[in-house]
């Protein structure tokens, strides 16, 4: 059992980890791999304080190092669930499950970008998580969303087990697919079914399918976690980085613009102190 | 004219003044020499994101060069007042006058060290200002109050010009001070006198005096702006670091805790990325 969960391995989830491990809490941070983050590829960071004309990449490694060597742990994978267990957390990503007592949201933007058709058919050939429920489709139909490198793998770990396999992405291939998976660059898709899956329309063209296999880098927190309040896109917090769910705080872009670097690493330092504080309080 | 005046020339203060000149926007910091800073003599930051175990020096060092690389200004001085003229602030600090559009204040924790007797008298025996006021002094009784070298500096001033001094002071001499000026160590001082000032009661023992120079590192931001509003002893912010004043942010201890400096930095760009906004939107 950590003390703290962290979701997101940008700079407000690391300075989270930084400012919790500070205080001597445990904790987990489940992120995709940082050199995945967009800031990874920025070439010239002005306006960091401290750290002029850093890129983006060595500033994201500093603060992946600096948290790593006081002590916080990673989990690199994709957060697929979030189940609250009344004192704590069980938050599964992939095939990892952690415990924690306290959450700190700091996955970036919140994106909507849901299919339609995707939420009435989750669970029910929808899935966000090939190695969760991959083998339930062994010798069946399946398309895969992906936009990472990761996700291509997934791909391929699906065609191992025995699914047939379309890749559909908004992206151009990473290059990891297997050249016996089919890949489709798409602008939109649609998922159709009565109360099952049984085919989706990618830019108007049906593909008969058993199963997709939605694999972004991040499930937004809005659907990770029931009743979690959002305002105008973002995250509701208060000053203290407190949503409005006890022990669960918020920092950086998914609380609000401007989408700054600073500004995410100043939240996530708010967010990890009132969460100290909070289990402390708790005894 | 300056469009933005900083207040202030912290973590909060740089990053405001940083932020400000990456959006092209003039900006003049006000402050103490950044070396005065409490901050400068701390040994070890180990939670500030990207520059781990950096000594509190070395980081007023790397932010202060990048903003002055940048293009931000800096009037090492004490701020004595602030005018609204409408669409402008006057600053006055000691000898100098900046005029700006919009107001960071980044001053620090808010101090509420005044003197028993010390608002009732300002302007008539209570000064800021010994180089605006010495000279109403020549031949006369002063006793001055001071907290750092350049306060020692002024008190040397005071007596050149033909004033007769005692410097009084919470702290021990930095030894800028003239052998030739008496030194008192004190707890507390009050001020009194019937319309001006007449004596001090420096703990328990009177002083005559016909003026009384308070040279404190900042005069608090509440006493220089009228109507500003405060809160539980901070300045109130919303989200936006906007105080209840149009045009006036704030960020950084002043506006509460924790006292950290990742936290001040990422609400010194939040305030001067709001007041960028502001600017634009006056036209």
């Amino acid at each position: 059992m950590y003390d703290i969960g962290i979701l997101g391995g940008g700079p407000a989830g690391l300075s989270a980890a930084i400012n919790a491990r500070v205080r001597s809490k445990t904790v987990a941070v489940i992120s995709n791999d940082y050199r995945e983050n967009p800031l990874y590829r920025s070439p010239h960071v002005p306006n960091y304080p401290g750290l002029p004309d850093v890129s983006g990449g060595e500033l994201l490694e500093r603060m992946h190092r600096q948290a790593e060597k006081l002590g916080a742990e990673f989990v690199p994978k994709r957060m697929i669930s979030a189940m609250n267990m009344g004192n704590s957390w069980f938050l599964s990503a992939e095939d990892a499950v952690v415990e924690a007592k306290a959450l700190i949201l700091a996955g970036g933007v919140l994106r909507s970008d849901k299919f339609p058709g995707e939420s009435e058919r989750l669970g029910r050939g929808v899935s966000y998580c090939a190695t969760c429920d991959g083998m339930l489709y062994r010798g069946k139909r399946v398309v895969v969303y992906g936009e990472t490198e990761g996700a291509e793998l997934e791909a391929n770990y699906l065609k191992e087990i025995g699914c047939i396999v379309i890749y559909v992405s908004r992206r151009a291939e990473s290059g990891r697919l297997k050249d016996t998976i089919p890949y489709l660059r798409i602008r939109e898709m649609k998922i159709f079914g009565d109360g099952k899956v049984d085919y989706v329309l990618i830019d108007g063209e049906k593909v008969l399918c058993d199963g997709v296999f939605l694999l972004r880098p991040a499930v937004s927190p809005v659907d990770l976690i029931a009743g979690l309040a959002v305002e105008n896109g973002h995250i509701r917090v208060n000053g203290a980085m407190e949503t409005n769910l006890p022990g669960v705080y918020a920092c950086g872009d998914c609380t609000g613009q401007p989408y700054q670097i600073a500004r995410a690493a100043g939240q996530g330092q708010i967010a990890a102190l009132h969460a100290v504080s909070w289990l402390d309080r708790q005894g």
